[in-house]
């Protein structure tokens, strides 16, 4: 082949690149925080799907951060440890034991797994928690639920530090209270909190959904934007499902803490975060004042 | 009580300020790496007393790095999964679940207990394992052993900004090798290389014992004082427990790394950590050229 | 289209943004130098596909540096003004009238031109010439060729500051003497020795051919790699235009001032600098040691 | 001539320098701009000693900022190319051939000289027009007058890095549309904008008049300070020339962007800028609230 | 003595060290200014327990001003130069002569042997006095007073960048009038002063009194703590010695500057500083809002 | 007077600026040390034009340091006090009398006088002595001088940090032993060691004679120029007055330590260190390798 006839064949190529450049000048420098759920590193493909995507992102010059979950894992070796996860409002009830489980999963396993692979190429990623300097703060949300922490005071320092050394820091959902104990907390609130905190220019919520939908179960109504009174809405009117509620609180909260654009996603697609940051197209729901 | 009462009365207390001067002098701005086991957890009084200590150090200056194992926990763990551990040569075998557990417990255990109490009072203490930023790069140990790792990489960089931004590193003896995957590395060991990377002035092992002896169980012939090569004259001679051997290597990597003062102390004796490093008189055994 | 579609659609864009993924991790902190002839601002076309991939390269945090010449317009704008070019071994004879000429179309057209683009969405962009701090200081090629110099003296301050300053250097191929007076230098060279002065990891000169032949006019023979001991050996053989012989003098100049890759590829073709930089596809020849 | 002698005469000398330390110290660390017209440059004189005024005042720890026009030579050139200049109001009317013309005499021509002459014994000046990082942002003035810009937003960034770096910025008068696209523009106003946005703590202005009179041409009517308000009289009573209205429209684009002295000298004396800084003699006309 | 017993007899040490720990916390990074008589250079025991005091605040990272006076040592030299010293109001009339003798006891006797102790073990302090770098600018306190001033402006630059720069500050009380004139100031009320003007987290002020009574000369009524409108009443009351008023007037001034805490302590107690700053009993009299 | 008239007078002043120019270019940022006897504060014309002088340097951003003695006042004060001054080799013997005088005059007299004239019209100066951060570290010269030290070390760190800061350090000739306790030294050489140790460009002493002759006595035979050997040869020969041994041996000290130029001038003449150092004509003998 010539290199013209090559030129020719790699035009399209140019064209997805060219593309990409308002997005690349809009977010370079600024911050932007991805949430996933724990199953992600369940499934190799789409771990190393999220995972390149989060180094193109930093590659890019963009101020990356990934909080995520576990809720699969912690329930899983829970079982296996012969305890019975119980939940009320969605909440897991934690007690002692179910505490050390939280933390053992979601840092022996998730946040050690997901700090291993965005590490393979380079000292790129370093792991947090919000015992950690003292990130995430929390009060005990409610007698009943016992280790369950309410975040009442983000400090986004160690993240902001992490981010001026050229890391990506990768957060776990753990909080601790005054007296240093560490508390279960909601992983989607927290990182729209902290999104709100870093003053992020963007949030994303990587579900196993492909957005919200104005009728639940009908593919037709994905809303591909939507304004916080609109979002409260939904809620109020009922569409929603159950799963789906914390991760509205959680935009609501970076909302109403300043970040301009929040993003609910389908995080089984292949490279959906890449595709939301760089290209026109609109994928899952976008949520913004 | 009349104020000249007070203050005759306070005039030891002076005595001791008064003698702690030549040696934060010395110290302040230098780094000193402690390595400490995981059964500090298990011991409120003990754990409260080596927060403490680390808490003094810092405040005094120096840059202080803490570094834990987790042996014990780790095998009460793996018998609540039902999973028998087993050694070879002193070292755990560590087969996939083995290493799960592993990481589980030092990070979801001792890692976060450890930091937790140490951020009590303000943010001044962040976990971070080998993984974190590629700390511990390994190479396999031996086939036989499975996922345990030679510590062949010590990039010191993720530790060295931890300080300069003014937090305490309390790091989990976790390595990854070239692929992203966690591995099984003695704590000692890593430890002691660490101290090295670091051009540490200070490598302490808190140990269960009083310090090395020259005749195994004679309490008389505690050594107070000994150099590289006297220390590779006890193992020779066969003088040494069996448990006493990674510490001895830990020492010898750090001396051989340049680390000009290495010190075995009994961790179990209060302020033990506080009173090598403040006062005149010898503790434990120390190691240098 | 449902988000699920649009998703498909969009796989392929993932492709080539994480296909570009490993050169972004190569050259990002950077210094690329590309080189083009006056010829561009004469196709808007062409220019602005230029001016895209200068700013994506910009952009995704390499350090990029313009480098141009004019030949085309400085003969136009003399027959404007009734003076007869003249060359000597591909040379421009230059007695003061020509150099006059030869300033003010590099500057006043061709500079500000490449400028004026690169500024329109932002302060992106600034001239230089050799005039400026010194930057290109030469001695008289030769007494009959009149104001024609050769740089002997490289020094890069000025366009190092630019790019710490976040700007893109344009650099006018017009050096000085050591009395101040503007001398005709070979936009080619100086900018393969800018390159190098720089330590630039890229030298990418913009030609109007394909790139290197084996036999001058086979297509087929397009060389994809060279050496420079290959090279040389092309300039012995006779096997290349005239035209290309200071293009052959820039590459040797870059790769002896330590540069490690040097391209020659086809300006006319549309993104060719970003496609030979963020895709797999050997596009034109490439010179390295 | 004995050790004594020479020292008494010297005293004269030391008188002058003397007299200069109060200058130095309220103006050491400060900015002035200059501008002179594009004539300098065709007496070799003039510009000698217009170049070591700015540099012994660059040395004196001033941060100078030249800015010239171009207008006598860009009369010349498009009569060699057969254009007609055609003024309107004083502006010169600027067809696209117009502006071509503008550009390479401003740029290859005066700004070049001035910048070599300025480099010819070490790396002090670098020259820059409103397109570098967009410094002139201009909307047209008036149909009519095609591509004659009036200064809609002064960016001084690129002034200031290089002012920061040491070097004396030459500024040709050029602004840019928010297409990119060069235009003509008051090579007065523009100084005094740049002044403004600089926070000059001084603006000079050469010309070739001594300065301002009560009665336009009697020598005796000099006036040494006025005030704007003074000024606009002036204007008003029509005792000014019409070349001195922009002039006039400069200082006072100063003074209301806060520059507390403004000075209309001669340019055409020797050193008559270094007097005006550096002696208590005041030379010209200052204006100042 | 085996180890064991070691550190049984050092736990007592250990508590002293332990209980200092939130005192260090609490100043570390922060200022704190001691005022000491001149009279603590004429007790080698006295000068030797308060250089060792203010060292090893220095070396806990507090940042420390020692400020002096020097009465007695003026008072003996002007009798040896056969000066009558003569007081009104409790200030020293200051002639020309007293004057000179005031500045050479100050800095030729006191300050330069406080500085030479306090740098005897490495680079630790540095003298100043008011008319470096202009500190204290003084206005004339009364004409029949001759040379005394009232300090009306406080520089602490040169303090703070000594400070900065490592050092201890050791400053003596002269102040300097717009001529450059030395002249008396009251050290207390200097210090009191500079201590506002550096934000000081602490003010302490070494007397020959164990601190104030209720009732003059009754030890039992020692006051330990204060606030500002009952030291107004103490004045007030009369129950105070005529030489406690300068003292009074300084802690007045620095709590009305912001300083928080303001001690007034035995400065013949040895290590009373040390004592009064990292342990808990309450020594001496706390003045504070 | 026209302007025209005032710039005709005003051009020699032109010229004086003129010359001064490539002087200033080679001293700006550079260290110049500048030695004067304490006399210069009995003589206000004389002390007055020194101030000047330095000042003028400092604003031309020379970094400028005075040192100097106080021979005269110390005789006269010890006098006062009925000490008998006692010399032995043109050195004082100094018991601890002596050196309280010594101490006084030169700190509380000399020094303070010095940095307050050179205050009056801002904070431009800070008085240190080799007390101050154990800047000049002595050794006893002789055990029948007394407390005469021979300077071992100079750390010019106090005075290399005065200058970062921005003040001109004014240096008193008090060493001190390695106790702390302060030490009489020989004022020239010291300003040598200090110039060396500075890494000065020029070493001004300035002197009650006109420079060195050939032949003591003979006003025609004064020295212009003289390198270090033709130095040691005047020496040797005896031409010298006692007086000036020490001088030549501070000159001496700086050659050897790298200073380049060293002056000896008469500081009687009114700005001789302006006019040595900004005018081309030669005064007094200047000492170069």
């Amino acid at each position: 082949m010539t290199s013209a006839r090559v030129i020719a064949a790699t035009q399209a190529k140019a064209k997805v690149l060219v593309e990409a450049m308002p997005y690349l000048r809009a977010l370079a420098g600024r911050r932007v925080v991805v949430k996933c759920g724990g199953e992600v590193v369940d499934d190799a493909e789409q771990s190393a799907s999220l995972v390149q995507d989060l180094l193109l992102l930093k590659m890019a010059g963009i101020d990356v951060v990934l909080c995520h979950g576990g809720g699969p894992q912690i329930s899983r070796m829970m079982e296996r440890l012969g305890l019975a996860p119980e939940f009320r409002d969605g909440l897991r009830v934690t007690d002692a034991a179910t505490m050390e489980v939280t933390a053992m999963v979601l840092l022996g396993r998730v946040n050690l797994e997901l700090v291993g692979l965005l590490n393979v190429h380079g000292p790129e990623a370093v792991g947090v928690n919000g015992t950690d300097a003292r990130m995430f703060l929390v009060e005990p949300a409610s007698p009943e639920l016992g280790l369950v922490g309410e975040v009442v005071e983000v400090s986004a320092a160690p993240v902001e530090r992490l981010l001026a050394d050229g890391y990506m820091p990768v957060v776990a959902s753990i909080g601790m209270d005054a007296q240093g104990r560490p508390h279960n907390i909601n992983a989607d609130i927290a990182a729209g909190q902290l999104a709100a905190a870093l003053g992020a220019e963007k949030f994303v919520l990587l579900t196993n959904v492909e957005g919200l939908y104005e009728s639940f179960g009908e593919a037709d109504s994905l809303i591909s934007e939507i304004d916080p009174s609109g979002l409260r809405g939904l809620v109020d009117g009922g569409s929603l499902s159950a799963g789906m509620l914390p991760k509205v609180d959680a935009v609501l909260a970076a909302v109403a803490g300043g970040v301009p654009r929040c993003h609910i996603l389908d995080g089984r697609e292949r490279h959906a975060l890449l595709l939301e940051v760089f290209t026109p197209e609109g994928i899952g729901t976008m949520v913004r004042p």
